[in-house]
């Protein structure tokens, strides 16, 4: 079959030869060979994080057709399919945010999760120590780990005890143990050392992301990513923690949606790097406070409600019977540890990919997905706030919003006399998503078509008249049309409305605030570097944020979007103990700074709403 | 009605005021009051243990009939009835074995369960940590136990998490916690610091023992005994561990047996002290390896069969569901650490309540049930062996053998021409049990009617008419009539054979020479101090051991009964952290003797069957 044409594909800088399908993008074709790189939108072709270099070789669209290429005969991987064996050289910011590469080299840190393989010898009839023994002194005899200790408490779960039961049946020759951090998890028969591998989790309000990784090789190797399910019972956090509480078996509901999601996950990471569910030893699950309650089946009511708080920050590794997970029985589940009720373990995660506890110059942090967490440190010290940012970056709230799916627009550019859009897809626009709706509104910023008030300049003489022919006013509120109906997929004007820009201003004056307050907290405000994470973190035009003024006081080119920093954090404490030990101290060290109970929270506030004034650079 | 008439009862040297009901028994009243005497033989009047002085007041039988008192007005406590207000003084033997009160001082020792009853401060809506913190924070600040510690570990585990969700629904004013050790097990609602009661096991393969305990008070409040059911699948471990893998699903019905067992126990004494199952927070079990494996439905065919090994000696705290143990659904059973395939933790928990560990002179333990384990130790070293001692002390193998009940034959005494007898109950004789067959082996031995080397002496002359006549032979082999067929309850001989003989030689052989093997180990012969423990050892005539050389080179007044030793150390591990700890030291420490390796074992075995010269004193 024609589907079945291979192609060796190198990757300068690389030793090993891969190979590519021809009906396969160069993007599969690196995550099947275990390749990591970055590619936020998933590979719709938006996001162009996914460049890469063609150094030799040939490559064109699925059905044949050319391809143009960018600078150097740059192509987006995902867009681009092999047509003879080709050489390619990785864009080095794509393998790893900001250099920080998520292959973490195990051979120089602790692994959280290692196999020992074991040679036994067995009791005798004139000299029967217990199996328990047995396994303590082929442990002390054969490792050099200090770790595992001579103690027989090492092997003193029942459940460790079952499964040595069953499997000195056979008295196999070998026996090979696994062991997460210094405990044991699994007890089997014969030399299994060469299956090893994990899931890390974001679990976000929006979007879940796993990402398979190969524990011994230290690297991830697949990924996936889906909607999260439980959206079909609100949007935000808000709206599923109300459910809980008020819908008949609500929490139950909601619990079983995202386990379904991430055993769906699961199974599609293990179909993709061709392994077997139980070769699965442990999964990392990062999350805001919300979703690791439900993800255990334990309200998160009363984080809204008496006694406004989330049960736990910390809780140990779990079977995984507890989350009702498909991976092997022996393994361990990780909730990573949530840091207050509202700045979830996904922030946790996040402060460990940047390297916050470690930083050694001030660093702000600001996590934009369906909430927002802004963290600011500087290696002593962390504090974190939080925002219900979201939901209008997501395109809720917004007449026109949309999520960034096909037809959305997700860039705006308004010219001297015309606007020119950009849309996902080579289709007619359906509406705007989040990082369009920020663009538009900056671009209406500096062209004045808004006031720094937030008020459409209906009356502004200097505009063009084809800019200012496209505000009308529609069910008694002014709006900015982007697309006029006839251009549209649905036959209706596309617009920023008065309302649409009083959610903008809203959500960024809660987070400029926010991030005022820490940077009062550290008295650090000028010689600030900033990192712009997260679902919508990630695609923000960096200078629209500042522009609008979400990000107070910080100059544009001390500000990095380093893509999904939690993913990375929990695939870091998926590979590293000592990145997990870092991981739960993150959690205890973060001061949580209550914004509503800020004196003066509510006056930065409503001084916050205004845009300030454009100045050109 | 008559039966419910009370009556005070003072016990001298004890202030506090009991009383007791005209039909119950003064041993029945003193248990019911929580007083914990010594009744091995059940309430039989057969042991002699709960003797009591009455002081004032006057007893009888149960229809009223007087009872002839021994010396300084001493009754049996199990026979006798009250019959008005009545003072006793107690028999400090009875109470406590050799003076090692039950009573464990908790005031002085650091108690293995407690509970903490915290006033929680609940977080508000400015101020949300989470509930975790919150019990976190009360228990830094209102106790000051420093094993609490002040870290969220605490309270890291999924069960307990889960159950703390439902406690704060109602966000009660105080929250009781339980702690197993330095372990958090139980989070309840309200004050329930009034309710805490453990109950130890001693599992043996005939005989189940259950004490209750009130923790907080520190002492046994209820004792109950039965039968271990297992029985039916055979006698002694080796018969019930070939049912293990001979009978389709023996292992799950010699694990429901004792589990159901266990439950019954367990169910009774909540019915002698009016509390309720969940009052109950932690179970200790003291048993041999089999009993153990057997009750965690853990295959023990490995012990005889390759690689000739138990699965484990220590096992961690199980969840009550690993046993189906209906108590408190948060607690904990703890199954006490085993020495060796063949040494269990009965003999840990016996050299725990002898105190062997930490002895200053070198001391002798032989336990004897239905297997015999053997311990010498001085304090710093401690060796142990075992042997399959016991069924023929059960009648077992005996021909006209049975176990101690009514009917049984529990003492024979040889003068001149006649042969007196002690029968359990008012009724004919029906069998031997094991104290009466060592009784009647040593008259036989003292009186010559049994030479050194166990042979009848069917030629002898020195023995009077009447004696010799006893002699008879049945079926080829040779007996000794105790009970003509006339007076017994069957209408059949009831005798003592030449097998029976061999039995007796054969068990007392193993022990002595176990005895020798250890003694060797210690080089420690003449001052050694003997505890005699366990079923048998507790009833066994202490003088005719020595006649028929089960004790080799001990002088009898250097011989001492302790009762259940190993039941006593199970309560205590069950009271006290510190006898927990030194009970899972013990297990580690003390060296295993596995005689059939021993050089020299064999000739030592059939050098000892001999019975010792007789030499009156």
């Amino acid at each position: 079959m024609d589907a079945d044409i291979t192609y060796n594909l190198l990757i300068a800088g690389n030793d090993r030869c891969f190979t590519c399908k021809k009906d396969k993008t160069i993007l599969q074709a690196l995550v099947d060979c275990g390749v990591f790189i970055e590619a936020n939108c998933g590979g719709r072709g938006t996001c162009g994080r996914c460049k890469i270099q063609v150094l030799s070789g040939q490559v064109t669209t699925q059905t044949g057709q050319p391809v143009q290429p960018g600078p150097d005969k740059t192509y987006l991987a995902c867009q681009v399919y092999p047509r003879g064996d080709i050489t390619i050289l990785l864009n080095k910011a794509a393998v790893s945010s900001k250099g920080q590469n998520i292959e973490i080299g195990i051979a120089e840190e602790t692994p959280l999760v290692k196999k020992v393989v074991l040679t036994p010898v067995y009791p005798t009839v004139d000299n029967h120590y217990s199996l328990q023994d047995m396994l303590q002194q082929a442990l002390a005899s054969q490792t050099s780990d200090p770790r595992l200790g001579a103690s027989l408490r090492f092997f003193d779960q029942a459940a460790i005890l079952r499964r040595l039961a069953a499997v000195v049946e056979t008295q196999p020759e070998r026996i090979t143990l696994t062991l997460l951090d210094s405990q044991l998890i699994a007890v089997e028969t014969g030399d299994t050392s060469g299956r090893l591998y994990g899931v890390a989790f974001d679990v976000g309000t929006t979007t879940v992301v796993g990402m398979l990784a190969d524990i011994k090789a230290g690297k991830v190797i697949a990924v996936c990513s889906k909607n999260n399910p439980q959206a079909s019972m609100g949007a935000d956090v808000i709206s599923r923690i109300q459910a809980t509480h008020e819908l008949e078996g609500g929490l139950e509901r909601l619990s079983q949606l995202i386990r379904i999601c991430l055993n769906q996950i699961i199974a599609e990471l293990c179909g993709m790097a061709n392994i077997a569910l139980h070769d699965i030893y442990t999964v990392t699950v990062a999350g805001n406070a919300t979703m690791s309650h439900l993800a255990l089946e334990i309200s998160p009511s009363t984080l809204v409600r008496k006694p406004y708080a989330a049960l736990f920050k910390y809780i140990a590794p779990l079977d995984p019977t507890e989350l009702e997970l498909s991976i092997n029985k022996q393994g361990k589940v990780i909730i990573l540890p949530n840091i207050a009720s509202f700045v979830g373990s996904d922030t946790t995660a996040a402060i460990l990919a940047i390297e916050q506890d470690i930083a050694d110059k001030p660093l702000l942090l600001v996590d934009l997905g369906t909430n927002g967490e802004m963290v600011i440190g500087d290696g002593k010290r962390l504090y974190a706030c939080s925002t219900a940012a979201g939901p209008a970056f997501e395109g809720a709230y917004i007449r026109d919003g949309m999520r960034a799916a096909e037809g959305a627009i997700t860039d705006v550019v308004i010219t001297g006399e015309d606007v020119l859009i950009q849309v996902i897809g080579n289709v007619k626009p359906v509406g705007i998503c989040g990082s369009g709706i920020v663009k538009a509104v900056a671009e209406l910023v500096k062209t004045g078509v808004l006031a720094a008030n937030g008020r459409f300049n209906t009356a502004a003489g200097g505009l063009p008249l084809s800019i200012r022919e496209r505000l009308k006013k529609r069910d008694g509120q002014w709006e900015f049309v982007l697309v006029a109906a006839k251009d549209s997929a649905g036959g209706a004007d596309i617009s920023i409305t008065q309302a649409d820009v009083r959610q903008i201003q809203l959500v960024k004056s809660s987070i400029c605030t926010g991030i005022e307050f820490l940077q009062e907290r550290l008295s650090a405000r000028h010689e600030l570097k900033v990192c712009l994470a997260g679902a919508f973190g990630n695609y923000i035009d960096i200078e629209s944020a500042v522009i609008i003024g979400m990000l107070p006081g910080v100059r544009p080119e001390c500000i990095y979007s380093v893509g999904n920093a939690a993913g990375t954090g929990a695939v870091q404490t998926l590979l590293s103990a000592e990145r997990m030990q870092r991981c739960i101290a993150i959690a205890a060290k973060v001061n949580y700074v209550e914004l509503a109970a800020q004196p003066g929270f509510q006056n930065g506030f409503l001084k916050n709403l205004s845009f300030p004034r454009y100045c050109p650079q």
